[in-house]
């Protein structure tokens, strides 16, 4: 199968260039950076200088930093000034972040005065913050404004806004005081003033506010652009909605990393060095193996009465797995609901009560189904006479209980951890296992112990 | 602290309806559904009756379907037909979706033709499907018209659709041939051709598409909608962004699900039933419970070299863990790269290399770190001569070889999943730690039989 790529290749070793431009224009950005990464690295500056100025710059921003990077490098300083001139300033102030001193060094001398500040606006706000992934670019109206006006102004300055559809209404003193549409003002009769149209009941957040919070706040109201006000409610810029898609992906991989015991990275996986993997996935490997010692000592206080009943042994790993697993689904149950704004640390008495009819729900029919198990393969057909009906009445206790207080321990750790300001994603599967894997344990042998007189 | 809730019930009980109504219009569907929750039941319809039609209509589909099954039973005729006529299409399907079969009859017949023929559209495309999450509602103009006939239409017709910032050009025949936003026609020329300034290269999806791809492309190409065409490029639907938010929410919730041996549940946890919870839960902790039968086995396999070698035991628990943990490591990552689109099948050797690379980095210097432990705690701290160095060493090979297999199986499953049509989610942690159990038992034993002479 001929890929894009191949015919791109054969038609630049051709020097059809108004082929290949011709080409390119039918297609999206994003599509365009795909096929770009699968073109050598050495002749993307070809392709690019090929693409019409506004499609240029949206394929720019699609790129990685080090594709942007590479191509910087091969651009002449008036070409990196026509990139940059087509850039949203806060994909400019994004660029910054990720170049290299010496490139960004290049970039602020090239780009024009007003870009420059905004640039050096948006990078003071701290990471993970509204103000950071803001655009300063926007639509503002005044109230005194007829429709007709707004209009115009719209005409006027809306080329280089990231997003047209909604304007902002401020006063004299910059304070943000209503907002309106698009829609609303094509809408209405020419004559109209927008102060009788704007919606007063302004939804904004403030720079400083967290970036998931952000984005749910936008998700919520259905908005497609989230105005961002400074400490005296005076507008600054505002979020738009793919921005809010890009942090809720974002949110959700790193809750889904935390849970799987590694340290959040934002590199895609194929792209990062195996180092850099490694320094994600070791510290918590490290402290879980570490906490394993509990366990050990456990087994190691218990290793006579295991001697005695050596049957005991058999069932350990089931035990633990099935406490962790247990424990995991509750975990993950509430973490979700906690960062889905379903569960809060407020209902940790429903959130308990509904678990204990759970667990035991599942403890009981997993016991059924255990003690059936046990009695048939391990004792039958396996041919071992040490499994007796009271090591299998011992597991199954074992498990209903390990089950109850897995699913417990699972369902009350992210509730503190939030309350007490925590990331309630780290206290998910690794976490509680190793915690469950101990309780099993003491579980286990205090059964043990009363009912086989060890 | 005197909540909202508190302040409508004393309005309601002095009957200052007007109060309360000036209140409700200040605010935003969102926020007066979060108020709705908290207030007695019984006493919804009284506020709702208070809300300007539009409002209402909003509010009635943020809420939950146990609420407005209450709320409908609650209207007369025609306020329920007034209600359905402000929802959008979509909306109005999924509350069909939801009722149970006497409301839906209701619901129907009050329904004017126009809605219930769009319902009775949508509710015949599969569940997930684009189909099942667009609205038919959106403004089509032809490429004929100029910008000012194009305006003129919208004016017209726009009131009642669900986003009109995009429009959509079709032929006679109903055939998408191309997409303009109101920010284009309203900064163009009024005597210009919608035909020149329309976009051909139309990115679009069919009506089968499934929805998480659909959101996908949304997010890909910052749209802030995606036209949906039926299997002949016919135009019969949109996507907004605030449904494909949504959308990758739901699927960010499934993916946790799974990945911790969960079924997933579409209801919010709090409002689930421990029953059916419990079936979500249960098919899982059974499955993974009898393949824990294996791993008995081999414990009985290995019984005597256990009781020849007692300390060997100690550790089982740790290198059983440290193997899971490190599988789900793999696994998770490789999961939600797939779903990010970051990670292909295809790639599965690039995966394969970093992840025997990286396996091989954390076990390293877990083992290190181990072997210290063992002999400064499992033997001096804890008193234990049967913990000699070579045990010690037995327990850091095992480690290295477990987490080395660990790690590959847990990133080839996923991909191996994805490429035979399973979710590869599924393949996440609970699964990993069952077959890594048992594996790392072998491992042990198999070099403990090595290295001790058992």
């Amino acid at each position: 199968m001929t890929s894009l790529a191949d015919t791109f290749s054969a038609l630049l070793e051709q020097k059809k260039y108004a082929a290949i431009r011709d080409v390119l224009v039918t297609m999206n950005a994003a599509d365009i950076e795909s096929i770009f990464e699968d073109l050598p690295a050495e002749t993307l500056p070809f392709y690019f200088r090929l693409l019409p100025k506004e499609l240029a710059a949206e394929t720019f921003v699609e790129m990685d930093p080090e594709e942007q990077e590479m191509l910087i490098k091969g651009f002449s300083d008036s070409e990196l000034s026509e990139v940059l001139s087509e850039l949203y300033a806060d994909d400019a102030a994004d660029l910054v972040e990720e170049m290299p001193a010496n490139v960004v060094k290049r970039i602020l001398k090239q780009a024009d005065p007003d870009l420059r500040a905004a640039i050096n606006e948006l990078l003071k706000y701290p990471e993970d913050s509204a103000g950071s992934i803001m655009t300063t670019e926007m639509v503002t109206l005044r109230p005194q404004m007829t429709v007709a006006e707004a209009i115009k102004r719209i005409r006027r300055v809306g080329f280089d806004k990231e997003t047209v559809y909604n304007c902002y209404i401020t006063d004299d003193a910059r304070h943000l005081i209503g907002t309106i549409t698009i829609r609303t003002l094509i809408l209405a009769e020419e004559d109209s003033l927008v102060r009788d149209l704007m919606n007063t009941n302004v939804i904004s957040v403030t720079t400083l506010e967290d970036q998931e919070a952000t984005a749910e706040a936008l998700a919520k109201y259905d908005f497609t652009a989230l105005p961002v006000v400074d400490g005296e409610n005076r507008l600054v810029g505002i979020v738009t909605v793919d921005d809010a898609i890009d942090v809720i992906k974002e949110e959700a991989t790193e809750d889904m990393e935390r849970m799987a015991a590694i340290l959040p990275s934002d590199k895609p996986y194929l792209r990062t060095a195996a180092w850099d993997i490694w320094s994600k996935r070791i510290p918590w490997l490290l402290l879980l193996m570490i906490s394993a010692t509990f366990t050990s000592m456990i087994l190691s206080t218990f290793e006579n009465a295991l001697a005695a009943q050596g049957a005991l042994l058999l069932f350990i790993p089931m035990l633990m797995d099935t406490g962790g697993n247990s424990g995991g689904q509750a975990s993950v149950t509430v973490i979700r609901g906690l960062s889905l704004g379903e569960v809060e640390p407020a209902d940790v008495l429903a959130v308990i009560w509904k678990e204990t009819r759970v667990s035991l729900l599942c403890g009981i029919s997993l016991a059924v189904v255990c003690f059936g198990k046990v009695l048939l393969v391990d004792r039958m057909l396996m041919h071992n006479p040490e499994v007796t009906v009271t090591v299998a009445l011992v597991v199954c206790l074992t498990m209903i209980l390990t089950i109850l207080v897995a699913k417990l321990i699972g369902c009350t750790l992210p509730l503190l951890a939030k309350k007490i300001g925590l990331d309630p994603a780290v206290c998910a599967s690794p976490f509680i296992t190793t915690i469950v894997d101990a309780l099993s344990l003491l579980i286990y042998f205090a059964i043990a112990s009363t009912l086989l007189h060890l």
